[in-house]
């Protein structure tokens, strides 16, 4: 098996999970963050700067990476780790969710997806044979099953024949898969926000037997309380003995939310895209830096952080560069913003081995939100 | 005075000279390239990166940042070197040229220039004590005197008001400058292409003892062999015991035909603005990275090259980012570009030291433009 989870201890306040999950480029330990980098970059970083502020996995687009460069070339380059320059874990999604998300004029039949690329309209075909002869080729540790995603909101009857769909396709990943000691798969469970269908989905899951599971179809723009009570029914249903990863969610609310339901596992590219787009998550909330009230304020972003940016540039001059339309503005909010998602899980996985997470999300959110996180 | 020059020695095969400037923040040794940070940051660089690749001082407009974040904002921060946490020695241009290069419906006068912002259209004075106020309030170690660099081409008595009026704004600069012990006011001979004015620029500027002395006006769409030509009769013009800096001059070529002639300081945003734009700066010459025969070139950009990037990136991956419009892209670029010119300044320095500079230069341009060098 390419990976095993290890589970260390739960907390006796919340429930939550503290574990390490062993994989052939090295151990994480969870629950964890793991920054995006679609195009084989984590926009505006390199690996030394992931390294500095521990990033311990990233996660990279199947979906991209197929399009441009090619998986043939990244194979040929000794697969995406070697390509990157990045030699710890690695997870690739299966571009299920970004050719439903970013393609255009798609076509589903049981085969696989047609659809137009989003860069040149040039037409492609996937399967669930297809995205694992690619991501095998990438050669991430971790790599996700071909899956649909139902938009929210759909219909019963929709989502459950997109997931039994999914399932069928899962069991075409698991025999396709070509290389099971280096490389796990996990299944995504899906069932939109149907109680029954994410059961069904869950149980047909768990019985093909993956030695991990995703929980796909959230954060798709779903009110976040019923998010959190698809996880309420859905983490249970998956075995204890496995990695549980939640697709796509990276505000710090929903990161503290699913850990507490037994999460272990979270991507999302909100730090970097919202830090290009200026705006900082600090102990004490958002800051956007363009406002007129940091032109003169020489204080860090955040006072209670000590990463490389807070350390050293002033708000007037991080805003002057988001102002001027500086590169540098990218790369110093960007650093900020992966340092606080990845210092927020370390302290999250410092609440569960002290049994107080319950106690550190309410004075999180009193801080960061200036709110008390509604009743579980 | 703020600033020494030192000389070390001359080259006995070139007349090069190879020195130190003491300033207020460290030494100077020459001759020297310096990155350009045009709005207080070296496009997509750090400080601890300049200083990795050994940049030993950078320069910043006045133009730039008086309009954007303004001088007052920079000073209440403590100054440039504080704003943009860059302890090593800056020089700030004028923004003479600036402003007839980019500000809009400019107007001369004895007394000064009107203009409009290329940023909003605002209308903007700039004379010489004004723009000395400006330096003064940004505190670089070296300021430029305001000067207007008449275009190329312009009739002889055009250039001949032109550099009069320069005098006498160089003049006034002296007279304005609020900060002689920190902050060394450095003179620019103009004089366009012509011997008789540039002898007349220099004698009365060498006349007002300036701390060093620029050559300004060239590099501004003349041929080379032409701008090599002026140099070959003003730098004798300019006196042994200080500084003298020709302005925006980047090309590798440039460089060592300019040390050749005795010129110690140079800068030019080529190296940054050419590296955005996908081109590399390497021992074999230039590199467009977007080329199709890079698509699988698994080899450095520069396999003599022990920079970052080389020593971490194939010239595959940088193709995937230029065309994927990366920021990394931009980053690992720049840093190779910026680390190719300061490389090839300590290489003149050595071969300097070594009284070889012609044959240093003979070899390079054999190497990197597959040409002998035109007979001095």
């Amino acid at each position: 098996m390419a990976i095993k989870y290890e589970l260390i201890k739960t907390c006796k306040q919340s429930g939550a999970r503290l574990g390490r999950l062993h994989t052939p480029h090295g151990i994480i330990e969870t629950p964890i963050f793991m920054p995006v980098g679609t195009q084989a970059t984590v926009k505006a970083m390199t690996p030394e700067e992931l390294k500095e502020m521990e990033a311990q996995i990233i996660l990279s687009n199947t979906y991209h990476l197929y399009l441009r460069p090619g998986h043939e070339l990244v194979q040929k380059a000794g697969g995406l780790h070697s390509f990157m320059n990045w030699d710890r874990p690695i997870l690739t999604d299966s571009g299920g969710f970004q050719v439903f998300s970013l393609g255009d004029l798609r076509k589903i039949t049981e085969e696989g997806v047609t659809f137009q690329s989003h860069l040149d309209g040039s037409r492609h075909f996937l399967s669930p044979e297809r995205v694992m002869a690619i991501e095998n080729a990438l050669g991430a540790d971790i790599i996700m099953a071909f899956d649909e995603c139902a938009p929210y909101p759909s219909e019963h009857d929709y989502v459950k024949r997109s997931l039994e769909r999914t399932t069928r396709w899962a069991e075409r990943c698991k025999n396709a898969h070509q290389n099971t000691e280096k490389q796990a798969l996990f299944g995504i469970v899906q069932g939109g926000m149907y109680e029954d269908l994410r059961r069904q989905s869950a149980a047909e899951l768990v019985a093909l037997d993956f030695p991990g599971y995703a929980i796909g179809g959230l954060s798709v723009g779903e009110p976040k309380p019923m998010m959190y009570e698809v996880l309420d029914y859905t983490v249970p249903l998956l075995p204890a003995d496995k990695p549980r990863y939640l697709m796509g969610v990276g505000s710090p609310d929903a990161l503290i939310e699913g850990a507490l339901r037994g999460i272990d596992m979270f991507d999302c590219v909100l730090p970097t895209r919202t830090a290009r787009n200026g705006t900082a998550m600090t102990s004490k909330g958002k800051v956007v830096i363009k406002h007129a009230k940091y032109t003169e304020d020489f204080s860090p972003l955040d006072p209670e952080c000590d990463c490389y940016t807070c350390r050293n540039y002033t708000k007037a001059y991080l805003r002057h560069l988001y102002k001027a339309n500086e590169i540098l503005s990218s790369r110093l909010m960007s650093y900020h913003n992966l340092h606080f998602l990845i210092n927020l899980m370390k302290q999250v996985r410092k609440a569960i081995t002290e049994d107080r997470l319950l106690d550190f999300r309410a004075s999180f959110f009193e801080k960061y939100y200036g709110e008390t996180p509604t009743d579980l």
